[in-house]
């Protein structure tokens, strides 16, 4: 049985697994991003993934390893100045793999990995031509034309989430101002609803929470159960989306669109509205034609899969 | 020799050339588009090349056929619903040239034969992945990743002029409002200094010319003598479009952005404040990669040379 494995690195844990082409997860593991030098981190990765592959119990053919890391380098195979990660520098982590383990070993960002998981594994099968979008901390995307993704002269094609929307809005970790994802995600609809908690006097659920416990899920459940405000959340988050995904669509004419997340659960109150938007705001070339789709990749899947991914892409 | 033909289909003329694969343009003839049938037109333009190629002193071998038209849909190889033409409907141009001539033709927006061109005999010929941007009556562009023109799903794909960046902005002629080319090409920098004349009570040369006559060559020629207003329609344009380029980048993350066009001759007026503005407004990661340069294709040539490259980039 040929099989891939995936890892993918944040900020506090790393995940990995061992996947087949359909996309089953054989096994799986974790261990801490943190606390650990670069040569440690990685000793002690590789040793984890060799006793994972251990323990299979059918005969396989390990056919290479795909990994998923903010500030991932596709074409160097680097981990490149993330900032949220403890290493400085560059980190050459393809390669040092790829050694370790006398297999390819290929890196991109998370949300390229996830567009690729969403080719291979999900949604996006048959498509040549789709745009990935997950909402998250922040919106992270991934493009894929002529049925490759899109990595750009330098590796770090996909980040719709800072294209600025809003001249002079919000301020982003970026360190510039108005990026689509100081709106358009979990983080960003939180805000939304900080903004409209300090303005508004009427009543809404949400004025119970403190600022740490308010998040995105109590919004949507606020929001489902008819409270104005976090309603209001919600229609400014897909009027600011809804352009932006109008826009999107005139760089690569897209057949789909996928919304990977939380809120991309939110169908009636997201997806749906999000359409209407998208439609409202599209070059008339474009109408009628672009579909917005839930992610069919599960949560708790999506890091290893989409990671796993770049194996079968790149093969 | 293999030769390819270009035809570049506009609003009024129809020109078309035989070209070889280094560039060289062997013949041209030119015919009107207005005041045909789809079918004495077409009858009109075979016979036209057949003369043309009946006119080539060496031996050749004709290896297809490029098409540059308004709304071309490169998959059907139509041209769909175009505005400026007085054709309705769905024209399956491609496939009668391609009987007339019994070799393979293709057909794609000008604005994408033309970024086909800078990659085959211009300055992107080392490229893989760049944006081409031609500033004319409006803001035509092309998109090449992976060292593929991106046609999107249904074909049209790289219409940058009509992403909305002005909220409630400049009227387009596709309908919206506050798309790019409004602001960002000859017919919008004419616009500006519409608008700033109408508020400016200073002397300017611009003053003295009629709305018919004022363009942006008059508007250029003023900002090179130091003229405030037309200064201030040059800041204006580059502020938009370097911002926009700035979010471009986001997307395919390209080695190089070409700007064509008669505002692209503008140096130090345009490219060099552009590469500024959208260094300022770039994303940390693509801070002093991504370069601004002019185009390498001649004006009186992009229109065949677009169109044949074409066919050296199909077969």
């Amino acid at each position: 049985m040929d099989i891939a494995i995936g890892i993918d690195i944040g900020g506090t844990n790393t995940v990995f697994g061992i996947v087949d082409k359909t996309g089953k997860i054989y096994a799986e593991g974790i261990i801490k991003t943190k606390g650990y030098s670069v040569n440690n981190y990685i000793e002690l990765l590789s040793s984890e993934i060799k006793k994972l592959l251990d323990t299979l119990k059918v005969n396989y053919t390990l056919t290479g390893i795909g990994i998923g890391a903010p500030n991932g380098n596709f074409y160097k195979g680097t981990i490149d100045e993330a900032p949220n990660l403890e290493w400085k520098g560059t980190i050459h982590l393809a390669d040092i793999i790829q050694k370790q383990f006398a297999v390819p070993a290929w890196l991109t960002n998370d949300a390229n990995a996830a567009a690729l998981g969403e080719m291979i594994y999900g949604g996006a099968q048959n498509m040549k031509d789709f745009l990935f979008i997950t909402l998250g901390t922040g919106l992270g995307s991934g493009i894929v034309s002529n049925g490759k993704l899109i990595y750009g002269h330098d590796g770090f094609a996909g980040e719709l989430g800072h294209t600025i929307v809003v001249e002079n809005g919000r301020r982003c970790g970026c360190g510039r101002n108005g990026c689509l994802e100081t709106y358009a995600s979990a983080t960003g609809i939180k805000r939304t609803a900080e903004e409209l908690l300090k303005k508004d006097v009427s009543h809404s659920v949400l004025q119970q929470y403190s600022k740490e416990k308010l998040d995105s899920k109590l919004i949507y459940e606020a929001a489902k159960k008819g409270d104005n405000l976090a309603l209001e959340c919600f229609d400014f988050t897909v009027d600011i989306l809804g352009k932006a995904l109008a826009n999107a669509v005139a760089y690569t004419n897209p057949e789909a669109i996928f919304i990977f997340g939380g809120l991309a659960m939110a169908e009636d109150l997201l997806l749906k509205p999000l359409k209407i938007k998208m439609e409202e705001n599209l070059l008339y070339i474009y109408k009628n034609k672009i579909k917005i789709l839930p992610s069919q990749l599960k949560n708790g899947e999506v890091a290893i899969l989409g990671a796993s991914a770049l194996v079968w892409s790149e093969k």
